[in-house]
């Protein structure tokens, strides 16, 4: 991830003067490279992303780059590094403050962790001076009991308010987007809920199969590597009730609740909730099981059961190998409760639908019933729409605005453990139900099995693919 | 008005296969002319208006007219004229439908409807068969007492239901498709009233002055001109109720309710709640009174008594020689309630916008607050736009509608006797008012006097000027 997107995010904010001054980055890891190899390897990365970089500031923003080489089990170079950086913040006026990112996999979390904890580098100040930050990644534990002793480990060293736990989805525009449409506008909130929402459906498809990932995906699969954490994100930014105010702690507050008040799954509902799907072809993929069982395909309804969204189902789907790249968000409004324009009924009139777009394209779209013109009354559904990038321009890495918030101390775009417990606490019964039996097959380029079209006919209703 | 407007539309009717096949139309005026003479005129309207007439096409929609000479107060040419009709209803399989479209003055109305009905030619058929309808244009009286009289006259020849009162603006698709957006989509209803709508803004503004109609116009005057009928029935379509269908009594009952509701003004109120203005060289333009105080402008503040609109202004204004021509309802939701994003206030937040455009595009916006993208959390209002044109072509003529309407017995679009018995009554004390003092003097090219600011300045509001 570092050099793919770290540096190039790290460049742009410094190109945009929103990097500090007062700012240097210390690369540790095993291997062995002077300040200059390691800033000529940052040079190549930001280059690869841009590559219309001014010259002197790249060179300006490279001075601020070193390296030290460290073992990760040995604590004499957690030592050396905290020697290191002593002066290095006087050199550069950063105050003491300090974030430490984990670009190591996660098995290594708890280890790294407690040996900057150890060689005190976890150590805030009381003054206020000096904080001490650590940012990791997903995956945070695959079930609820590794996730409880991974959180248990970090926490011996830093306190919650320490820990930024990464989902990059957050940091994405129209997932924040999704927070300031409904609560810096007036017209959403009094729509938002069961009396006029129908269903909402969440998707997130990715066109590529695994590739070379086998070992990583092999061991996750669908439901630990996109379910979990981004498609359960959007479904609380999407779900939650307003917060008093957008302090971190609020924001994650009302996030929490909505995975509170999840109806849980019983394991003799899960076949009926859950479907899961492996493509065709996947175990062919190079590094796969002959046998492998792993998911590839995950589509949930999912039911909260509160008083604002008591009988709107969440339809939740995610896999590989899809017809397309797309995550959005497609609130389905109910059909008019009564037509005035008979012959036609109600469900005649196609139901107002509002598409907020995360990926490829940042876009909203609201669809509505307009006369068509002519002289008889009928009726056409067209389209509003709001395009980000023609509006706005390219959207901000999302990295590039979770740096600043992990700098600026701001954990609202992070995710905090009470979360992460809740997630894995209830998928706990979906991970038992599937240590047996095997995901359904499904064709690439299709929308998965036909039992994900199922989870929604029953309803009577169907998936919005699109054109 | 039947040259220019008529004719084109009847031919793009036909050109457009939505005429029955059984029609035929017969000219009736003063001058003497040969059916070919009345041809060539008709054949001339259309070609101006549709240049790429088809030859064929239009050939045989010209051998469907027929001229017959009438003088509008001798009863033998009215009997001349039904004894011509009867044969041709059989040559054209009309079974005796008759639409009577007054193409004359308004003070012509009365004498030309009482020789129609003498004539025999008002009454319809029991068996259902071969009705007749009058269609006419306003002005509809110029007051409470001259439109009761006009109603008691008509209506001894025709009964309400044979009465097509046109009001042009109800045929165009936008206006309509204010209905169509309120009470087809489930989204606009729930928001559409006091607790959500801060207030609405109706302008119907021209750019040109009176040109060569000072003889109609110094009679009038904005109110009689604009107001007391297009505004009106502006401020019906977007307040009403939902009516429980879209039969025109209907409709047209939930519109009358509008204007029953709509408070009083008392004489020594009238001044604050309402404005007349006169362009600065209006006294200068052909044929007016060196000392004229016709109104050029009105702008007026209404109030709507009722469970909806309670403490919700509607801000109405028409003039001529303003900045632009633009006929536009505005809907100004309110302020949200509470703001999540501090530092930033409700009221630092842009409120909700819909703008339904009705002249000279015709599209709708919609505005709402959204994430500008970067770093900080800092919000843009930004706009999603439908335009009609765009998306449908060119919308038929107004009057296009109405005669499909007219002919097809579906009164909705045309204007009942009480709704304007009711306007004129509601604007009375404002007619009473203006007998006396004069109209405030304002630039060309500007949007009428202060005043008209000062209506909702004191308000704590201000007038939506556009671009």
């Amino acid at each position: 991830m570092a050099e793919r997107k770290l540096y190039p995010s790290l460049y742009r904010l410094r190109a945009s003067h929103q990097l500090p001054a007062s700012f240097y980055v210390v690369g540790a890891g095993r291997t062995a490279l002077t300040d200059d190899e390691f800033r000529k390897r940052v040079e190549t990365a930001v280059l690869s992303s841009e590559k219309n970089a001014d010259p002197t500031q790249l060179s300006l923003f490279l001075s601020s780059f070193y390296y030290r080489s460290l073992r990760y089990d040995d604590p004499t170079d957690y030592k050396n590094l905290s020697d290191a950086l002593d002066p290095l913040d006087r050199t550069h006026g950063t105050q003491g403050n300090r974030a430490f990112f984990l670009s190591v996999p996660p098995s290594l979390y708890a280890k790294v962790i407690a040996e900057i904890g150890r060689a005190g580098l976890a150590r805030e100040q009381v003054d206020g001076g000096g904080w001490s930050r650590v940012i990791i990644e997903k995956p945070f534990g695959r079930d609820l009991t590794t996730a409880l002793h991974l959180s248990r480990e970090i926490r011996k060293t830093f306190n919650e308010d320490q820990i930024y736990r990464v989902d990059h989805y957050l940091g994405k525009e129209t997932v924040q987007n999704i927070l300031v449409l409904r609560f810096a506008n007036i017209l959403f909130e009094p729509l938002w809920n069961r009396n006029f929402i129908d269903h909402i459906q969440i998707t997130v498809a990715e066109d590529i199969g695994i590739g070379h990932r086998a070992g990583y995906y092999e061991e996750a699969g669908c439901l630990r590597d996109m379910f979990q954490n981004h498609l359960l994100q959007l479904l609380c930014v999407t779900a939650m009730e307003p917060p008093a105010s957008f302090h971190a702690n609020r924001v994650r507050d009302e996030a929490s609740k909505v995975l509170r008040a999840a109806r849980p799954i019983a394991s003799n509902r899960a076949d009926s909730l859950c479907v899961r799907g492996q493509y065709r072809g996947y175990l062919q993929e190079p590094g796969v099981a002959s046998e492998s069982r792993t998911e590839t395909f995950v589509a949930m309804k999912v039911l909260i059961d509160n008083w604002r969204w008591q009988g709107v189902p969440f339809y939740l789907r995610s896999g590989k190998r899809l017809p397309s790249r797309r995550t959005e968000v497609i609130v389905r409004f109910k059909h008019v409760p009564h037509s005035l324009f008979q012959p036609l009924q109600p469900t005649d009139l196609t139901p107002n639908t509002l598409v907020l777009r995360i990926q490829p394209e940042e876009n909203l779209s609201l669809s509505f019933e307009t006369k068509h013109p002519g002289p008889k009354l009928c009726m056409s559904s067209v389209e509003m729409d709001f395009d980000y990038t023609q509006s706005f321009g390219r959207p901000p890495e999302a990295y590039e605005r979770l740096f600043l918030d992990a700098m600026a101390g701001d954990q609202t775009l992070f995710i905090r453990s009470d979360w992460i417990n809740l997630a894995w606490s209830w998928l706990t019964p979906v991970l038992n139900h599937w240590t047996e039996g095997h995901p359904l097959p499904y064709d690439a380029g299709s929308w998965g099995p036909d039992a994900a079209d199922d989870l929604l006919s029953r309803d009577g209703r169907s998936w919005t693919n699109g054109g």
